[in-house]
């Protein structure tokens, strides 16, 4: 059996969206166990209404919703009953609970992940590693992307690691490219900040870094891991996600204005768009995983579908059957980082 | 008459495209006269192969050639001869030149910029300013994409007074909102030198600060003006330039795998694909100015066309004639920046 623990009242569609998607879950993956955090009442209702099974599902009482945009250490603190901090607490004190998938704020998931669940071992910095699709029809894993606005070169290494293992567990690729993302591809490009990242994890053993990859390398098959500070991270990833919401758009507009829509060519695109949308969707909607915390943390989108709720579930069991903690666990068991200066 | 120097030598197409676009220039723009710089003979042989007008067109000799990959600081000095090196020295000594295109290296337009050109008397760093289209149907300048790699908080205020100026030559808007690129909304986001930027951004008076954006804004008509520094802002450009291609060749490959597409939707779709792609063109081939120098220095994509070589010598033109720098050289002049501590 595999136990997940999800904040009920997390994201903009909760707790509503949360509960389908969990019961589409449980039928979806036959040994899958939902502890699920939140007002009881309000649970146990939306969950009789969809039809759950109780067997399935173990509801805890957790009155209080963590606010998303105030401080979460803050809100941690004045909340110990909230659906957030209470599903961090069962995370940490039943071993048979894998992981934790929330929609609510990435700040309060990263709070959780260090103050209560804590890190593995070794692990400088958690890190958020989200996935993004490539030209290749392969995938690639960003890390950091936001957790972290500032960071060491050891810090760069460990992400480097742990998002290695992460790419290892969830394709049949044994020995992922890293690339660091950097202003240009010779050695010497970047601030003085990210040459000392360049100079760190040439040293590190058992990675296999290829060098510095630019903006446009991250979608082009040019490396499996991309790593970075969570400064860099976040603007790699939310300038690439808005140039796609462009592309659509215009996409969108054109299609409307042409004089081919108008006499019906849309129907004839509908299959290729939808396509497209479907497979890009693959990787926008997962989870952005939070690696290097003792437990499996996943993030959802806050505008996560019940659909989209339930795939994340689904991704976190699956990560959690592949015992992606207990490897990144191991690796910083034996693994010598090189001494910094 | 509007005199600019080309650098006949620069780009990937060069000297050929290079040539025929400044050809195509002098015939679309009538009080255009070009100064080529470049081996002689070769381009004597070009131009009259592609019918010039003699009256149009200075040739002058520079039998040397700036590598893209090396040092700039270096090739400078080791080839004053070079057709870039002498487009530079023309530049500055012929006082009716009003500005130069190259398809060259950034690295060797800026070191020219700052080292034979020379900075405007308070500017403290020359920026790159290139320009995104916005999902609705306007534009917005983001400054700096890449000249400077570490940057002080005077010098982002100087990115912001500069691209205001840019963006009122280029539109017709009085008052450009200006954005901070970001990893978060909240004044308080971001890492140390960032939340150190927003701070002095406020204190900065006569520009029309809005605060932070984020990397998914940057094309959503939130602000038109979006000022960093060159590492954030060459990860938001290259990301979301590789997101872009991405989308490109996704949406070709369902098209030709589509079941619609095998029998002929594509023709329906091409005037629809064909008017995105031009809209896109707009922009993405307009040539990157770099602010803050005493003259027009506009770097042009190394792998331009003979018509985008083209649009960026008539970009050139248009600005010096709207005497973009001469604007931002008497902001600078009556500009009182706060103190910094």
């Amino acid at each position: 059996m595999i136990k997940i623990v999800v904040d009920g009242f997390g994201g903009d569609g909760s707790p509503d969206i949360v509960v389908k998607g969990a019961i589409k879950a449980t039928k979806e993956l036959s040994d899958l166990h939902i502890v699920i955090t939140g007002k009881e009442d309000v649970l146990l209702n939306l969950l009789k209404e969809n039809g759950y099974d109780p067997n399935r599902f173990t509801i805890v009482d957790a009155p209080e919703v963590v606010e998303v945009n105030a401080p979460p250490t803050v809100e941690f603190k004045k909340k110990p009953d909230s659906s957030m901090v209470r599903a961090f607490d069962i995370l940490r004190k039943e071993e048979d609970v894998a992981g934790l998938v929330s929609a609510g704020s990435s700040g309060a998931v990263l709070t959780g992940g260090i103050f209560k669940l804590g890190r593995i071992s070794g692990v400088s910095r958690p890190a958020f590693a989200p996935i993004f699709p490539t030209m290749g029809g392969k995938m690639v894993v960003l890390c950091d992307s936001g957790a972290n606005a500032e960071c060491k070169p050891i810090n760069i290494a460990h992400f480097a690691v742990m998002a290695s293992q992460y790419f290892k567990a969830i394709s049949k690729e044994e020995n992922p490219r890293v690339g660091l993302l950097n202003i240009g591809a010779e050695e010497e490009k970047g601030n003085t900040q990210y040459k000392e990242f360049h100079e760190y994890l040439k040293k590190v053993k058992d990675i296999n870094f290829i060098g510095n990859i630019e903006g446009f390398d991250i979608m082009a098959d040019k490396c499996e891991v991309v790593v970075c500070d969570g400064f860099a991270g976040n603007i790699a990833l939310k300038s690439a996600e808005g140039a796609i919401k462009f592309m659509n758009t215009m996409l969108k507009k054109e299609i409307k204005a042409s004089f081919w829509a108008k006499i019906g060519a849309v129907t004839f695109m509908k299959g290729a768009l939808t396509s497209l949308k479907k497979n890009l969707k693959k990787y926008v909607d997962k989870g952005a995983v939070l690696l290097g915390c003792k437990k499996l943390l996943v993030k959802a989108h806050g505008n996560s579908n019940e659909n989209v709720f339930c795939d994340v579930i689904l991704q976190t069991a699956e990560l959690a059957s592949a015992g992606l903690c207990e490897k990144i666990a191991k690796e910083f068991e034996t693994y010598e980082f090189p001494e910094t200066e």
